[in-house]
């Protein structure tokens, strides 16, 4: 048993969308989000940057005495977490790994797409994990510098047509490579599940990182006996570095539910490791 | 005669367009210029967290001893610059003056219409100026947070559908109005002028805030007596914050040729007031 509090870390927020799935797996757990809302989107910097980022991110979330820490954030997971392993007293979970496990297991004619930031894709640590997981699998992936900012600022709603214009130019090579299983491996992209859905037809399943890697870290936390004893709700707060006008809709958006939690500002810049 | 350089400030890579107003004004002026590209883009930011970059940012620029700071950053100038005067040794010009000079000189209907990032259209600034200087004018402004994402992905030319799209749903508003002059109110719009045109047609003037403000600081040195002595062309140094992919063709787009000095990293959080 191990009541302290697990992290969840995202540049901004669609790792709510993780925040979500561990609501349903551990309701019990007390959960620290941090979304650096001051300097998102992470997918279109370099490698350099973002783990620089990635560094004062932990640091700040490491100084709640977390048991856990879920980088549910797919640009970061793939920037950076091989870089920072071991260098903390809790582990780091990406969402890398179960995602593709999840895209390994539920693909029938081995032909995976995936879509994700620029820099995430750049990384090759998707088609890595995958090759070294099921090498007769075969990845197309398409990079979606657009889709971060289109979630950001409320565009994801199947009929908007700029949502639908831009996801349907990302979409075209996987569909013409015949995927039956779509990784979004950003956690901003289930929110613009019912515009892919649209767009790949209902026979290609969508594999969603954000609760793949909230599975992952249920099964860790089961697996080392490190669940909460609590049997009340968990208490959840809620930090981001810039809140900009229209955060809590969005926050809602994500989360599927009203937030449950002040708001409150955290100033990253200055945490040191 | 004044032989320091003249700095020029952008969120991105933006302000290079008012580096090529500048390269033809005043081609013997040294240039500093400085993109913070590891935090753009600012404007789907607070206000508070654009001062405080925009601070750094400008302390960053003022170690090269500038004789005169462009804020080439509708975002920054519409936020922050009311806050920052004359705390520096030298002068801050930004976008919003020149331009609502342009527009208000330029319009025969009394129609202007205005685009800009979130946070540019909700600080009210460039409407204010506008009353302020010709208040029979009639301002219509539209928030365009996509824009500096898809300039920056290098989605800007006539024929990118997103790209149009985009830009026709954003200027619709300004369509119905019937302005006849548009204040491009950010440095990276002026990459979109073929398909603002397309749009809005050939009758509607375009005023490109970059040229306005490097017209302005071409004014303001040789009012004050600061040109540069020189008569070889000048030095430009470049700096970012970050380096992102694909880096040096948007720059050579923006700029209208290619970068003609090393393009340097600076490190400007850790820069002190």
């Amino acid at each position: 048993m191990d009541n302290r509090p697990i992290g969840v870390f995202d540049s901004g927020l669609g790792g709510l969308t993780a925040v979500r799935a561990l609501d349903a797996l551990l309701p019990y757990e007390d959960i620290v989000y941090f979304g650096d809302t001051a300097r998102v989107p992470y997918g279109t910097r370099s490698r350099e940057i973002i783990l620089k980022y990635l560094r004062q991110d932990v640091a700040f979330l490491g100084s709640f005495g977390v048991k856990l820490l879920v980088v549910a954030c797919g640009t970061a997971s793939t920037a950076g977490l091989s870089a920072l392993d071991g260098a903390y007293e809790f582990p780091l979970l990406g969402v890398v790994e179960p995602a593709v496990r999840a895209a390994a297991e539920a693909s029938r004619n081995r032909k995976v797409g995936l879509i994700a930031t620029p820099a995430a894709v750049a990384s090759g640590a998707y088609e890595a994990a995958l090759k070294a997981r099921a090498p007769d699998i075969q990845v197309t992936a398409a990079a979606c510098p657009l889709l971060v900012p289109l979630v950001e600022n409320g565009r994801a709603r199947r009929g908007d047509v700029v949502a639908e214009t831009v996801c349907r130019e990302y979409l075209r090579p996987l569909q013409d490579a015949g995927v039956d299983t779509l990784i979004l491996g950003c956690t901003h992209y289930p929110l613009l599940s019912g515009v892919f859905r649209d767009i790949m037809g209902a026979h290609v399943l969508l594999i969603d990182a954000g609760e793949a890697v909230a599975r992952a870290a249920a099964a860790h936390l089961r697996e080392s006996a490190a669940l909460s004893a609590d049997t009340a709700r968990g208490v959840r707060r809620y930090f981001v570095s810039d809140s900009p006008p229209g955060f809590a809709a969005t926050a809602a958006l994500l989360l599927g539910r009203p937030l449950d939690g002040p708001v409150e500002k955290a100033d990253v810049e200055s945490e040191k490791r």
